[in-house]
């Protein structure tokens, strides 16, 4: 690790994103660096628009502002939530507030290019209604419901998305924006979301979406994991015990997704002579005090509860969160993952655990998208290469200056 | 994030610490610290003795060393290994490479008296036998074949260890060495170990060891994973499909370790007329060509396969490494693990994974617990610490003289 004295602006910039006002002395204690390196840095960042004065009052006459804060408003980044058949975007400023948001009935699988047009329109729409120029749009997050390369943003082989296959969908949405475009799936979008909403100080969450298909995002010691191939969280094809004679549509047989996720779960209230197409037909019959229904989705708990359980064995998250649409069904999936958690986890594992839904809900995937595109957006080697594309400006700038002297 | 300016010494150290010499303009220009600064703290660090002059030829007269570099020898930590019937010791330079070791057959059953004796007893002659002062000795690592809470040093409920629950090992150590005791379970350390030794680049691994119990030791993301109790890899209880109807000694059925571990293997090669009491029984009749031992531990082999691709899908590894003394069948065992996690895992996380037989083998765990003891000693947090208490001490020795004058 050699860093060169560069990267100070986007280490001290570090020290500003949690919002609080500093003193240039404070910055100079904190950072070791003297007073007047302090003072050209903090320059940069603000001709940058990441950092303001702070209490304008204290600034009078021609003196230099005593405080600086990070200004939220700087910028704007737009998180992207592309499900099956429906996608949300929304606007946010760098804390993650939301300024403006649109949804569409979408599918996935028509493919790329309308579903990216829609990215598209929505990111132009957005910025049109907050009044905001395009020049303020910092950073782009988007989540999808596959496998995604994360270093490249592309998804591989995934299973419900055809003619995505390795699509270069930040290539696609940058030809229209020309910001870093951030992509991930669905589920590691979720858990970033829901922890920037209510688990701020939960190092150790899972969370679990259970919808079409079944997944998670894994969060351990404050990061998400992504594993070496981005495709930790994987739990939609895990085997469960007991369900050996169920085939699934990826070719083995007694796959969770196969006995849990809703298209499984609105076949069983079939076969106990209910309506229901989909999961959140399903959830509606709970709802409604469906016997067969309730039956149904507490052995769903029982079979995510196994695969929870050797999670929890596993990984020993503090907290698990279960998501998605089936999630509405509440405390009758629930009782069913507790009662497998508790019978088959290590008790030291189970001591201090959470089970529970989530809180952040339909907004999850659209806040996490965002918290992805700001976490780039404010990281120490953006901020940096951003100080030296403007100290680069300026020396051109001089250049230029004295040679039509 | 607050630095002090007194946290540098530590940060600069950290630069120091990947062993390759530096000069103080180096450390200057990569610091952004005053070439001033710089001379003070690299003064402390040779008083402390962790930086030593590099290459003394370039040194001559009273000018000061131009290089600088890490010194390995300067300091020495113990790394110790207890097994369910066996412990080991290892002192070690801050390189981790071996100077002494010292092992014993010793029952964890007996309790922490007579183990613990074993250790203070083995760690006198280690030092004695280098002919180093005890003040040399900065940390001891050790793996218990337990759940440890790492904060505290403190098994939690280890099963095969009758008379640990919740014993302060830390306390007891320090009663004999004043030094800081690193405390975690053997699994963890073995992981450490063996990254060290053979898979330094790798940063998404899972160590396995199957031996009188299973349990797996995870680094991602270059981190060794705890979770959030330090239960983190919890696989000896996770449920095989297919198993339901043997029971475990934990009081469930289907356990991988009542299916998989040594006592469960010697048992199923009995029941095919062979005599063994161990894993290492069987171990010995699959070299001796037995038929039947090769076929129960292929079969065990598929059956940790079935946990190994449900961690795959998870966790998403790209190097799975089977240890602990039933690896020693090799081959054997490695072919029902593949078959299993090949046909169950997504080819996406199968496409680079690689599963092996560990190459530290016996010597994975003290280098591993070697390799704890070093990270904290070597640690910004700690050097900073031992740099403010010789600062306290300068003071303290410049006030007694001015009171003696």
């Amino acid at each position: 690790m050699c860093l060169t004295p560069a990267v100070r602006t986007g280490e001290l910039f570090d020290l500003l994103r949690d919002g609080r006002p500093w003193t240039r002395a404070q910055l100079a204690d904190a950072t070791g660096l003297a007073r007047s390196t302090i003072t050209t840095r903090i320059d940069t960042l603000m001709r940058l628009g990441l950092v303001a004065p702070f209490g304008g009052a204290r600034s009078t006459g021609g003196r230099p502002p005593a405080l600086f804060a990070l200004n939220p408003t700087a910028q704007l980044v737009v998180g992207i939530d592309v499900g099956a058949t429906h996608a949300r975007a929304a606007l946010t400023d760098l804390n993650g507030s939301i300024l403006g948001e649109v949804d569409a009935q979408l599918a996935v699988a028509d493919g790329p290019g309308p579903v990216l047009t829609w990215v598209v329109e929505s990111v132009r729409d957005l910025l049109a209604g907050s009044e905001r120029p395009i020049g303020d749009l910092a950073a782009i997050g988007i989540g999808l419901p596959g496998p995604v390369e994360h270093s490249t943003g592309r998804p591989i082989n995934p299973p419900i998305m055809p003619g995505w296959d390795r699509y270069d969908v930040p290539g696609h949405l940058q030809a229209h924006y020309p910001v870093p475009v951030l992509v991930d799936n669905d589920v590691n979008i979720m858990a970033l979301g829901e922890r920037r909403r209510h688990l701020r100080d939960v190092d150790d969450l899972v969370l679990i979406k259970v919808a079409t298909g079944i997944g998670a995002g894994i969060v351990s010691g404050g990061v998400l994991q992504r594993g070496a191939q981005g495709t930790a969280g994987d739990l939609g094809h895990v085997r469960v015990p007991g369900a050996d004679d169920v085939p699934c549509r990826c070719g083995n047989t007694g796959c969770l997704e196969a006995v849990a996720a809703g298209p499984a779960l609105a076949a069983a209230v079939r076969a106990l002579g209910e309506q229901a197409e989909t999961g959140g037909d399903v959830v509606e019959l709970v709802r409604a005090g469906s016997q067969p229904a309730m039956a149904v989705v507490r052995q769903a708990g029982r079979d995510i509860g196994e695969v929870v359980a050797t999670m929890v064995n596993l990984i020993n998250p503090s907290v698990v969160v279960i998501g998605g649409q089936v999630a509405g069904a509440g405390e009758h999936l629930l009782a069913g993952i507790r009662e497998s958690v508790y019978q088959r986890s290590l008790p030291l594992a189970t001591e201090h655990l959470r089970i529970v839904t989530s809180r952040a809900g339909g907004e999850a995937a659209v806040l996490g998208a965002s918290a992805l595109a700001i976490e780039h957006v404010l990281s120490p080697e953006v901020v940096e290469a951003a100080s030296e594309a403007l100290a680069a400006a300026d020396a051109a700038a001089e250049a230029g200056l004295q040679r039509s002297l």
